[in-house]
C-alpha cells in the first residue's frame, strides 16, 4: 500500500526496518546516534551548530510549534498570521491558547501571501513582535515566498517563526541568511520521509541563552532542550526519545544524502508533481490550483460535478488499486487531496492516476470537470 | 542485548515487528486499531468507557503529567506531592512551571509516604485541590500506598492525580474505586512492554465536560484530546500521531491479555525480583532497600565500598555480557539500578546476577558490600 497523503509518508524498508531494535535512550551508544541525527539537520536548513542549534521534542508538529510560540514570542508580545488555510488557523489556535494574542493578514485561499499586506500589518501595530507564517500550506498546496516574507519581517525589525512542517527537506530554507527568524519547525515524517514521532525546531543559539523557564511549560520549552544539551551533550534527550523513531530518522538521513540532498528530493517531487498534473488532466479531472500556484508537496484535485461522486467511496476504490488518499478535503469547495512527498517517484504517480481513473469508473462518475 | 532498566523496557518480537508498516492514521483502516488500544487500556484500570476515558498523547510520560497538571488543577489550585523522589520533583517542575503552586510533604529516601502527614498536610491548607503523587518511585524502587493515599484525599474532600508511569500494567489499579482520581497517567513503554512514544491518561468522562481551553496549551489539554474524540469517533486523533509505536502498543496489549493480564503480569516480575534479590545478595551485594519497601519495578544495589568501583566501566562490562543497565543513580548515596520489567523473565534475571559478578571479577573488586 502506497501512502499519497501529506504526511506520514510512505517510508523506504530501510526505514522502517531501523525500527525493530530496543535501544536504551541514556546508552553510551545511543547517544552519537541521536547527536548525529542533530547535527545532519542543520545544514538542511543552512546553518551549522556554531550558530544555530537544533531542538527536536516528542511530539507532533503542533507540538513544537507551541514550543516555539511559548519559547521565543514574549507573553506580552503580538503575532501576526497570514490567513494562508487551515494550518494557519491551527498556528492561531496554538498561540491564543497559551496566551498569546494573534491578528491576522486576510486573504484568499487560492493567493500567495501578499508582502505588501505583511508590511502594512507590521507597519500599523508596533507591538506585533512576531511574524509566523506557513510555508507550505496543506490545505491548498500553495507554497509562499519565504524570502519576501522574511525581508519584510527584517525591514519592520520584526522577529519570525516559520511552519516549515511540510516543506523541510525539500523546499530551500537558508537560516543563515535569516537572523530574524527565530524558530524553523518540521518533522520527521514529510519530506524527510521517516517516521512520526519526533518534531524539531532549529533556532539561533543566541536567542536560547537566559530563556529557561519563560515558555511556562517544561515540555514544551525549546530554551531548556538547548541548555539540558549544552549540559549533558549533543546526544542527550530531556525526556525518554521515541528511541526507534530516531533511529528510523537516522537512516532516513542516510537516504536523504546518498540522494543528493534537498535539491535532488526537491526534483523528483517536482518530476512527481508534473506527472500527476498532466495525469489527473488527461483523464478529465480539474487541478484545484492554476498551474503557477501549484507547489510540489500537496496536490487538490475539483471534486467530480457529477451526482454519483462520493468522496469515501472514491477514496476506498483507490485503496483497493493500492493507494492511500486523504478522506476529506481540506478546501473551500469540494476535492480531493494528494500528497506528493515520500518515497515515491513519477512511476508511482503515472499508476495513481490509472488506479484513480479506474476508480470513477467504477463509480459510473461521466462529468470529471468540476462543479 | 536485553535493557534491564526502568524504560524503555525490553519488548517482545512481535511488538517490534509490528512498527514495521506505513499507517496513514485517518485511514478508516487505523481507526479501529487506535480505538481498540484506548478500549482495551481502561480495564486495566478498573473501569469502563461509560464512567472513564482514555486519553492517549504524543510524547513522554512527563508529557501526560502535565497535560494532567494543566487540564485538572484550576489556575488558582494548589498541589500537594509527597517528596518521594525525583520523581516527585518532577513533578513539582512541571507543575510549578505551568503556572499551579505546589506544597511539599518532606519525608525520608528510604520511606513509604506517610497517609498521616498528608491528612495534616491537606488539614492544614484548604487552597490545596489535589494531591499528587508518584505510585511506584522510579528513582527509589519503592511503592506507595496509593489506596491509602487516596483514602485520605477522599476524607478531605480532594482531588487526586496519579502518576503510575511505571505502575500501570502491573500493579494494582481499580479507579472505579476511586471517584476522587482526576487522571491516572502512564505510557506504552514500561510494564505495558510496548515501544516509547505515546502517553495515556485515564480519567472520569464527567470531569472532562466544559473544561475545553482551561489548559493554556492545546497540545496538553486532555478535555480537547476527549472532546475531539466525542465528536469524530474513538479511532480518531488531534493530530499526527506515532502510528507505528500505537500499532506496537496494540500488539503489546494482546500479549499481556495472553499472559493472563496484570496479576500475571505482577507475579512474574515479582518472581524477577526474587531472583535477582537473592542473587545479589549471593555474590555479596548489598541491596538499597530493606526487604519490606522493595517494591518488584526498580531495584537498585549499593556501589561496592572499594576504589576500583567505576558505575560506567561496570555498566561498560554488564553491557559485554547481554544487558543494558543505567549508567546513573538516582539515590542519596551511590548505587546502580536494575529494572524489573520488560518481556524478561527470572532466568534473565538469574543470568544478569552472573553477568554482574564475572564484571565485578574483572575490575579486581574484592569488596562487594556497602560503604
Amino acid at each position: 500500500m502506497k501512502l499519497l497523503i501529506p504526511g506520514p509518508v510512505t517510508t523506504r524498508p530501510e526505514v522502517r526496518a531501523a525500527l525493530v531494535h530496543d535501544f536504551a535512550p541514556w546508552d553510551l551508544d545511543f547517544h552519537p546516534l541521536y547527536a548525529g541525527v542533530r547535527a545532519r539537520l542543520l545544514p538542511i536548513a543552512g546553518v551549522g551548530p556554531e550558530t544555530h542549534a537544533c531542538l527536536p521534542i516528542q511530539g507532533s508538529g503542533h507540538f513544537v510549534i507551541e514550543a516555539a510560540l511559548r519559547t521565543f514570542v514574549p507573553r506580552e508580545g503580538k503575532v501576526l498570521v497570514p490567513m494562508t488555510g487551515s494550518y494557519a488557523v491551527r498556528l492561531t489556535r496554538l498561540a491564543r491558547e497559551c496566551g498569546r494574542e494573534v491578528l491576522h493578514v486576510p486573504m484568499g485561499e487560492r493567493e500567495r501571501v501578499d508582502p505588501r499586506a505583511v508590511a502594512a500589518a507590521l507597519a500599523a501595530d508596533p507591538a506585533i513582535s512576531h511574524l509566523a507564517f506557513v510555508y507550505s500550506e496543506t490545505s491548498s498546496g500553495i507554497v509562499h515566498d519565504a524570502d519576501a516574507l522574511v525581508g519584510v519581517a527584517r525591514a519592520h525589525h520584526r522577529r519570525v517563526i516559520i511552519d516549515a512542517v511540510s516543506a523541510f527537506g525539500a523546499l530551500p530554507l537558508d537560516l543563515s541568511a535569516m537572523p530574524e527568524v527565530d524558530a524553523a519547525l518540521f518533522t520527521a515524517n514529510k519530506c524527510l520521509e521517516g517516521i512520526p514521532g519526533i518534531a524539531v525546531a532549529i533556532s539561533p543559539r543566541e536567542r536560547l541563552v537566559g530563556r529557561v523557564g519563560e515558555a511556562q511549560s517544561w515540555c514544551l520549552d525549546l530554551a531548556d532542550v538547548h541548555a539540558h544539551a549544552e549540559r549533558n551533550g549533543s546526544g542527550s534527550f530531556r525526556f525518554t526519545p521515541p528511541a526507534q523513531v530516531l533511529n528510523a530518522l537516522s537512516v532516513a538521513l542516510d537516504l536523504f544524502a546518498a540522494e543528493g540532498g534537498r535539491e535532488r528530493r526537491l526534483e523528483r517531487y517536482r518530476a512527481n508533481l508534473k506527472v500527476f498534473a498532466d495525469g489527473v488532466r488527461a483523464v478529465g479531472l480539474s487541478p484545484y490550483l492554476p498551474r503557477q500556484l501549484q507547489g510540489p508537496i500537496v496536490f487538490n484535485v475539483h471534486a467530480p460535478d457529477d451526482p454519483r461522486w462520493n468522496l469515501q467511496s472514491f477514496v476506498d476504490r483507490v485503496k483497493e488499486r493500492g493507494f492511500v488518499i486523504s478522506n476529506f478535503f481540506d478546501t473551500v469547495t469540494p476535492s480531493f487531496r494528494v500528497g506528493l512527498i515520500g518515497a515515491l517517484g513519477p512511476e508511482d504517480f503515472r499508476e495513481a492516476v490509472g488506479a484513480m481513473d479506474g476508480a470513477l469508473r467504477e463509480l459510473g462518475i461521466r462529468n470529471r470537470k468540476a462543479a
